[in-house]
């Protein structure tokens, strides 16, 4: 069984200009410097350092190789997501982004598997694009924002999109995109990945389980970065109101079966979190994540997996078992 | 060792009359009906229905008599805490509620001890009541919101209340109020105390963590109700920025170490999850919590830590000993 890595990101190396000159603040282009590195800059501002893992498969193979890892499933820098530009303008980015996946994954076919994007801000047309992502791209689902400008996955608006993914059996993988609650915070503004993120990526969960939406689409194959986030500290909570309370049980289902039928990354960096992870969520649902190649990564998926005392089967699903499941493979 | 329960509000049977006209929606009253039930009307409307276990100390004692609860440490409903009134107002409420909870303490005093409230609107005012609090009414400390008008407890803001709290001994019990990211739900307004009461507690923990209270006050002893809410599944996450960001490390001191200083309560439902908040914060930190009397409580505690697989001191320690050390007794 490969070691399969569906938590990691990409870059292609170069943007096209801007479709129009109405968004001078949020087109990203690419400023190139000496020594393969890079910078993504968006209205004037360097938005990330980078360097060339984020678009050279060669360089990935050969860090993979060292890792560990059998196969990347490539997705978007999740800025790159782009859901705040007009729709059209969302549609271009995504065909650029899908492309440069789909050449990636073309350089290197055993390594490589991707997940595109689609512009979510208008949802017929993002379910539209869907059909063309999987036929002239060879992808095999999409990342999605835990939010959507504002919006939760779950809020039935984006049914049309969910409906079409089920359709044509594409993966869904939800990563945390301009969280919620920032202003609750003291201390640096670094702090919001490392605690926004996870409380965005769980609302997002319980917003698909709230909504309904596994329910109206019972073959949909969803998957959550970071172990879910907050979603394993809310479930019991959760799943006790809706046990209790008729307000609650009128309206979803039940909350730890939807649970036990999500997906989620193990990059959750304690290995005591990660096996309660496995209790809560069952040992089938979890795969490797490394978020490769930023720096709020982990990397020798093999290394932390042994550290979590399972079974020789169990391990083998966590290493790559349930992200081919996942992803239809 | 006495079953202690730290986690457990009272209402007032009355409440004075509203000590000017200026705020028509805010100030509470109470209605009573048969039977000894009554509502809690704020603004005209009933914000909440209520019976005599709210105030009636003999009540109460029958209750945990069957629930096997030796102590209850009373404090506030979270709504009472009228954070949102002018200064002077909600420091009569304040007074109010205090004498009211001393009252029941002295009318069973085996059987109670209180956890009372200070208008921390005016934290300057707020510090200065704690040695009301403690002289007058005998309280061994506040019940806080997760959030103070939006201001999480973590904001230097608060400073005057922790160092007094501190140079008194008073313990801090924080609780959710008024909770973030209530937009970000799909489905009934029931869902706000189950997704977004553990938000918002999750944090008010981090802003104590980050914002550096307790390197601050180290004597300091704060409990959070519902196992911590999210704080669980955000510490591994936050430790491991804290670990490799410099911005982070250079900023607070080890979150891990500050999360295995506070309190916990145990009302998290799930016995598999308590055993992971008992790994995560050490058994030394979780006490008993039953939110009696209201919906989303539990009771007989016994009966859940027995389901802990714990030794038998450390099954003393999760039912007595642990909220002894919290409360300074």
């Amino acid at each position: 069984m490969p070691v399969i890595d569906v938590h990691n990101h990409i870059v292609p190396a170069e943007f096209p200009p801007a479709p129009c000159d109405c968004m001078p603040d949020k087109w990203p282009s690419m400023r190139h410097h000496a020594g393969n590195k890079a910078s993504v800059m968006i209205g004037g501002k360097e938005f990330r350092a980078v360097d060339h893992r984020c678009w050279d498969p060669a360089r990935r193979a050969a860090d993979m190789d060292a890792e560990e890892v059998d196969i990347q499933v490539l997705s978007p820098m999740p800025e790159l997501l782009s859901y705040w530009l007009d729709a059209k303008s969302g549609l271009a980015m995504a065909r650029h982004i899908n492309r440069a996946i789909a050449e990636m994954v073309a350089a290197a076919p055993t390594r490589f598997r991707g997940l595109g994007m689609v512009p979510l801000q208008d949802p017929d047309l993002a379910a539209k694009e869907l059909a063309v992502l999987r036929s002239d791209y060879g992808l095999l689902g999409i990342e999605i924002g835990s939010n959507i400008n504002g919006r939760v996955p779950g809020d039935p608006h984006f049914d049309a999109v969910f409906a079409e993914a089920e359709r044509l059996g594409l993966a869904i993988f939800v990563h945390s995109l301009h969280p919620v609650a920032t202003d609750r915070l003291v201390g640096p503004p670094m702090l919001v990945p490392f605690v926004n993120f996870p409380i965005d990526t769980g609302l997002a969960a319980i917003s698909l389980i709230t909504g309904g939406t596994l329910a109206r689409y019972p073959k949909l194959r969803i998957g959550f970065s970071h172990g879910g986030g907050t979603l394993a500290a809310l479930l019991p909570r959760l799943n006790f109101g809706w046990q209790n309370m008729p307000a609650l049980h009128g309206s979803f289902a039940a909350p730890v079966e939807a649970a036990r039928r999500f997906y989620y990354d193990n990059l959750v960096f304690e290995p005591a979190f990660c096996r309660y992870l496995i209790e809560a969520f069952g040992v089938s649902q979890l795969f490797v994540g490394s978020d490769y190649p930023f720096p709020a990564g982990r990397g020798r998926p093999r290394d932390f997996i042994n550290q979590l005392g399972l079974s020789a089967s169990d391990g083998e699903a966590l290493r790559g078992g349930n992200a081919s499941r996942f992803l239809g493979l």
